[in-house]
């Protein structure tokens, strides 16, 4: 399954090219920039437009109560799920989780999560079995930590898997390798044809898809 | 010197009490609560109102891109320093460093910092003390880990102490450990009279101030 990220500033953008593909995803994420750009009323309109869940990619990093503060904003605008990071402690991540449905992140795959976070990967997969969120967020460009994580989380907590990119085969690797959902941004929506694009990555992986 | 957290979400509550107190602080911090409830307009406006510079406290924890699509938004609102995580890595702080003047987190101050982010104090010194931020954040209620990092910080980067409580004798405490900016929020904008608060804080601490 599919979830588009609408890693844009621009509203009126992020609304048509949800529009265009949304038979061919099941869910929309935003970002900050996003957020900041357009506006939290943005989330209500892209459900609207859609019809599907909105998961706000926060990466909320801060102290319990103020963390609980933003996420209460954020689903109180039509959020369905908020992106929390796990390394600020299990306090912080239960003050959202008592809001509303929360994914973790779990590891990350830019240079410098090598430094902190990823080291800590196993650390936070105990963290997300006991904390039960609706899912965590690994690697999508890296199948063998996909395969790592998948064997060590509890399986009713799905994996979703951003970073899959405009390459044919990335995709249905991250599937394969356990991703529940792959989070596609760059490869939909910089595309000359956002539907097309969004289809063909729906076509390559709709086999191996649970639902 | 104090800063002053306007950890509220009405924009007209935030002006109001900035410009009640701004005889007796240095700066203003805003945080993801004032900013989603009040938009970017807010920091020019208590720039305005105050003739003061702007922490934009995001705890940004996101990759370098993202990071620095978020923090470019945010500068050009105003804003003249922002609140970075060390632990998402140091492509993650330099890319809004590129951009303009940031604070790194060393150490935070609820209890679950202390499962991840405390015992890396350390790494985050040794990274602050390379990339040379114009601050770090270091925990307000615990002069003696203020006096760990002072010790081991670059002597020209600044130490801003969030979690100064209503309390006496707190705010010098910090100041007297090494601190050079008190972070004050709730003590003086709950206060019935914040005038008042700020301005006793700021006599508790004139003395010991550098500047």
């Amino acid at each position: 399954m599919i979830v588009l990220a609408l890693d844009v500033y621009e509203r009126d953008k992020a609304l048509k090219i949800a529009g265009d593909v949304k038979d061919y995803i099941s869910m929309v994420k935003v970002n900050w920039p996003l957020i900041v750009g357009s506006g939290l009323d943005v989330i209500k309109e892209l459900k609207e437009k859609t019809g599907l869940k909105v998961i706000a990619d926060l990466k909320l990093a801060d102290i319990p109560n103020t963390n609980r503060l933003i996420a209460k904003k954020v689903y109180e605008a039509g959020a369905d799920y908020v992106i929390v990071h796990s390394f600020v402690g299990k306090d912080s991540v239960l003050a959202v989780k008592e809001l509303g449905e929360v994914i973790m992140i779990v590891e990350m795959s830019h240079p410098g999560a090598l430094e902190f976070i990823n080291p800590l990967t196993d650390k936070f997969i105990e963290m997300a079995n006991e904390i039960k969120p609706f899912g965590v967020i690994a690697p999508g460009t890296r199948p063998e930590r996909i395969k790592y994580i998948r064997e060590r989380l509890s399986r009713e907590i799905k994996i979703l898997t951003p970073g899959i990119g405009a390459q044919g085969g990335k995709a249905l690797e991250a599937i394969k390798a356990g991703a529940d959902y792959i989070i596609v941004g760059r490869a939909i929506y910089s595309s000359e044809n956002p539907r097309e694009a969004a289809r063909r990555i729906y076509e390559e992986v709709k086999g191996w898809s649970s639902g």
